[in-house]
């Protein structure tokens, strides 16, 4: 199987046996020091900084503790340092590319969504079968022929492969990118992949989302 | 505020302080259910289905225990009364009318996904501020001037209405929204809503979805 060469990152803070549900809330902090920075905040107490992310002082520093602390008892914390760190832990100061198969609305929606940009992702190419599809760019990225995936894996550095693909396809495309060195994938079909336990599965399933939804409204 | 007559199913099971993970889980259930029905199957064992939905047995039995059972110790399940037993729990035996606000690429990727038809949900009307795409139908659906918001939801039992916004608009709709009179929103802005507390906030933050791969891509 090909190595995909991810690259350490020497300094990097050693963090394991971080619970899911800490890992959820980092981009959610991440996301609110971003604006905060925006709005020329320098310095917050822990406790402005909770409210706004409706999230208790106590809650925050305990998470913040997994990676080594960044305040200062007293003092409040820095905005900038700590958006800094906090995008150093979620792997966004380097370079994050993502494909993406299935070049549809939603694979569009996904290639047009300038807040990947701006956190550090690039999408740099994507892929499907259609040829009315093939050859069009979406903000500047070629939608190219899936024939064409295995060259493109080999030549570029590709982190992430997001699947906007129907459920009767994604498994057999999951598979072939797996063998093709990709680690990480991004699944927005409504089937959950059965793949290596080494390789990484976010899944965005959009039907089990509005159906929580669902069973809230009826069961309020 | 107008009264959205939600419709009360008299026969619905009482279900209280039931948690969100169990609420979570639900969808998938009813996922591989509506596979195993398709496929033919009639009847399984606990185990079997367990199994296959990658949940410990006692998991599922325990999950389902929250809502009065379904099964017949040493018979297994049948399959088609628990997928209709789950949907009803889900509130998908009723009718579930969506309205989507911005008709981009996500809206209508979303009104194309037909993943949402054949679990009880419609969409029934987009809504933009867009000229070039007021008038156009996305799956024979029509694309509104968001002015007609008002009397389109005074005309219709709209149950959820969906936010393909930039961030710095969401807000200010979904206020609008609940002035209309709209009790759950499900929300693609990369923002957090702040309504009243009865009102129903379905977030999927696709910028988070991201970094928490990104994240396991650079700790692993």
């Amino acid at each position: 199987m090909p190595d995909n060469n991810h690259g350490n990152h020497s300094d990097r803070i050693n963090v394991k046996n971080i619970s899911p549900a800490v890992i959820k809330r980092l981009p959610r902090y991440y996301r609110y020091l971003g604006d905060l920075l925006r709005n020329g905040v320098v310095r917050i107490s822990s406790n402005e900084l909770s409210n706004r992310m409706n999230v208790t002082a106590s809650q925050f520093r305990q998470d913040l503790n997994n990676f080594g602390g960044f305040g200062q008892q007293g003092y409040g914390y820095n905005v900038e340092f700590l958006y800094h760190e906090m995008g150093r832990i979620l792997g966004l100061e380097e370079k994050n590319n993502i494909i993406i198969i299935g070049a549809g609305n939603l694979g569009q929606a996904l290639a047009n969504n300038q807040e990947f940009d701006s956190n550090g992702f690039s999408i740099i190419g994507l892929f499907d079968v259609n040829p009315r599809l093939i050859g069009m760019t979406v903000r500047g990225v070629e939608v190219y022929d899936i024939d064409m995936l295995e060259s493109f894996i080999r030549d570029h550095e590709v982190k992430i492969a997001a699947l906007t693909l129907p459920k009767t396809k994604a498994p057999q495309v999951a598979e072939r990118l797996v063998e093709l060195g990709i680690r990480a994938i991004w699944n927005f079909a409504p089937v959950d992949l059965n793949l290596p336990e080494d390789i990484m599965i976010e899944n965005v399933h959009l039907t089990d989302s509005i159906m929580t939804l669902s069973y809230r409204i009826h069961n309020q």
